[in-house]
């Protein structure tokens, strides 16, 4: 008996192979008929895939069943601490320091006492195109739910 | 000679006549034609307001002219610690937890090596309605900035 | 204009006079009709309060408009840092270090991928007799949420 | 001579073995008797196991004698910090963030001064059927003990 | 209303009344017929007073009815974090670094699995005279508690 | 030329070789006719050990020469911080949070501006037997310093 | 006897005064002929100035004499943590991590083993012109101090 | 399918090789014609070196193509923490927390509100000499960015 | 009733004496016939003084009783953490992050397992005379403590 | 192609070849004629030895060249955080809390502004005899470095 290989492994096997086979993304989340987002956190180890999703992207990857395996795996999920200062993570939450407290004040006065469920809750990312550079636009779409006793 | 308000403390005092009164933030930012997170996040002290904005905002208010020099002021940017625990505010640190690194990787991918600003950068904060209960849907838009040497 | 009374202030005012008035928390959660646990939690500041209740209850305790006022407000939640070593509260955190993985585990057995709700929640604390000695009982009572993009 | 097997590592293959033999956690707790959390947590590297209760478990997932010794170790109990930020365990603590302060009002206004115990103590997890989706209800069971002297 | 003396002002005027009327510690255990170190630990804040002893305290001490009211407070138990540092308290936890693991090796081989419970304990101090040099002997004496489901 | 053998790995191998022999501490401890916190202690890594009394050690539990040599070494000492959050452990730190203060107070008043030395310091367990539950009674025994220039 | 007031009550005074009187950093540096970043870290509290620096601030400010005392007291040097988090100070930091490791290389290889005195140091802020955006440029200059037993 | 290797063990390797073949850190940076810092950075394991750059670099040191496919890798940027506490870099810490305040003071002034960029920026280092002692200068030289929503 | 008047406000009340009445510490050392580095730590409030040096101390500053009764008090002893980022205290401590492991390791070649007390301990600070600049001599002599059980 | 082998590898085989071969530390650093505190802080990786004196220690230890060249490397200095609770290194942290800011106070008053340099700096330890019990001397020596711009 061997433990399952464990997600962060998987993950750099996945990075390695899309890398070497010079597929997008988009190409492996076309493959699963998957949200992009969803899919690239999900082989990041953030989300369980299903077995015919697991296996469908080891095969365009040509990576072996110890790959699949640890794709359908339950994550514990959370946010390497090292990750936090890289810059282009750094960015988003130097955005919510700014505006956090503000968008707090505003969903409540929208809707009441309550929170943006990050469970019923999908994340986009486009590029807008703009005369002085583009933008990266990021939209973060949850369900309201309100305190309910 | 005094110390100038505290931003901390000037936006209290902002809180609280909003209340009393009865206005929206909404209002707020209406009368002094401005973005409504931009509107907020300033008043709650992340952004220097020009002069003839605060003091329409403390007119509207009714506060006195301590308020609008706080107002003015540069601010030292950041988020109260405290306020990190907040469901409210916590839930958008989780999903960034959970697809901070496939935004990493989805960011690199379209863009090449460089980051979304949190400087050239708006955000919007809109509300979705949905048959399975309404939805926050928050909306990051910065400009993509480029490692250039 | 003053600012709105904090809510740690407010539950200081709070604490104080139901020990004068020698009155038991289930009394001030009789008279506004709510559940005990959620309307402790709403007193010492982490829920807000209809302006119906907030006033019954300063009536009640015999406290001013001041309290009132800032029972209605929005709270920031959050446990101050200091409680966490106090060992009736440790407890429950000494328990969840024990048991919260095994929880997670019997989550996703039985409900699959997602979370039990803090938000659709409530909590109940009971008296269990007990031969050896009584019995603390507290219910977590959450929604399940599964993780839905 | 070589170490005893870490609890950990155990975990792991007990997890490994679990998924690839389709068994549930009831299935294991049933094996040796046991309530399910208590059983999972032992499992986990919680609790210590009997050498009956190891050798049985072990049968059941053909795992080898290294594994049932290690499972009967007195453990150095604790969670893995990175598992706070879980979202399906962060709820609970959440849940405590908010609450804890009431619990411990209403614990010393029903029993006086003293805790929960935590060791004698069970936790049991039930499903709950509701019209608007189901819901996790967990029961936390510990005897109350008064500060003595 | 005014809020309940903190439990933190209420020992500096104690610490400053015993001080300046030059009685001991003892003198004031004595007086309300307690064990010193509980009585020392109750008077810094750490225990709840009986209304008599907290009156005859205050009296003994010349202070007024804010401090007696303050002393049958529910405490919030714990370390101010600055206390940890002091050489005199450093030493305790140095020797808990050292023999911590010894001693819980040893508890679990004499009594099985379980702790020295902290709440259902005493603790004592006394002088032993040695040629050497006197010693310090610091004694705690808790029951043991099996983790029992 | 290789490493001397951590002490970290020999205390592995040493408490696998005692509970495979069914060995007690204090069978281990009488070989080399030491006490028995100090024994435990050491052969966790806390105190170095004579070349003798390793060897002896390493006899009874046939362990090789490479962990003799580890048990001679002088130790960095220190807790493993994993360890603080074990319940056994946790409860002496917890007991000295509440009454670490007032040991202090009473050092001083009985002693005058000092410590307990955690040098010239022993330690002593003991089971004490008592109707409602058998006590655990342990004894910090240490040397006055006083404050000497 | 009254305390000195404290560095950072009498930076708060000197930022209002600058701003209520229309003065620039540079005004000021300029009326006591010192480097303008040498002069705005002595105000916010960094350096001490002599009497007579500090005289003519305060003059220039129209401030009273507990400033300029206040202004010729050593100082204990530091940043105030929360300053950490302000996006123009945070990219400071962000540039060294990106950079640090390089330019610790860079020293080393061109000046042997030692450091860039932050003491025996100056630094300088310009603002050069770009056609893209101008650039803010910021030189340090310290002298090299080789390890020297 | 093996992962690539980590950028912390592809910097190890060209450690070695560069001082093995008595290379400077210039002759690297003049073979690719690229600045010295940002050269120094990359192959530390901070930027992502174009496939010819790294494939330069990898024949000049004689390094196998497993660090010139590592070489090219986006990066997950930031300081190894234990960096941090390194004398020659933290005197640039220390400087910033010396001047920081200060150069965000001027840069406000200056510029108005907003940043220097750490990503359209770049660092140089050189030698000054001075009959005290040769000295270290740094430049740092960032393009502005205003807040602009 | 009032407290004793802390040591850190008498600490404040005595530097701004000692500089407005232009003496320096080992005037005030002078004074009381005492070591000038225990003296001056003893007015920061790091030991306790007799009456007698209290009061002569208080005299010669010209600061009344309330100085003196703090003076007097037992200290709870420890650093402002604020203190460790002051270059002119951090450069000791790295000073022992570079040499404290080498001075463990000749400190148990010379005397064998134990420590340098920091009770039975005295410390002192020169000035030597150097061509290439004056040095700053700074000598901690302590008894050396062994490990005796 | 290898990494250069780590100091801290490097350190542990001195450490063990050193004990194995009974040699001092004073008989390693005469070998090549070094001040003992530097030698045995660059042999535990604080400083880069030259090859003339790295050959030799390998020599006298017969370790091979892969601790010679480790030895050479420049080092990223600093303290394993374990190390700080070790109680003969935290003695010296602990009499730093006592008399950091006294030492402080005289470098100021003595010197003016500026520091003890860490750099152009030496330690010495040595045994003084005394009757009641002997003691450890430890004195630091570093050039005054003032604050100059």
């Amino acid at each position: 008996m061997t433990p399952i290989l464990a997600k962060a492994d998987a993950a750099e096997l996945i990075v390695a192979a899309r890398i070497r086979k010079k597929l997008t993304w988009a190409d492996i989340a076309g493959e699963i008929d998957a949200p992009v987002v969803w899919c690239v956190a999900a082989l990041l180890g953030q989300h369980p895939m299903s077995a015919a999703q697991a296996e469908k992207v080891c095969a365009l990857l040509e990576l072996d069943g110890s790959v699949a395996e640890s794709l359908q795996l339950q994550p514990a999920r959370g946010l390497d601490p090292e990750m936090l200062s890289d810059p282009t993570i750094y960015r988003f939450h130097e955005a919510l320091a700014v505006y956090g407290p503000a968008l707090k004040e505003l969903i409540h006065e929208e809707f009441g006492d309550g929170i943006m469920s990050a469970i019923n809750f999908k994340v986009d990312i486009a590029r807008r195109e703009h005369p002085d550079g583009d933008r990266v636009v990021v939209t973060f779409d949850g369900k309201f739910l309100d305190y309910r006793w």
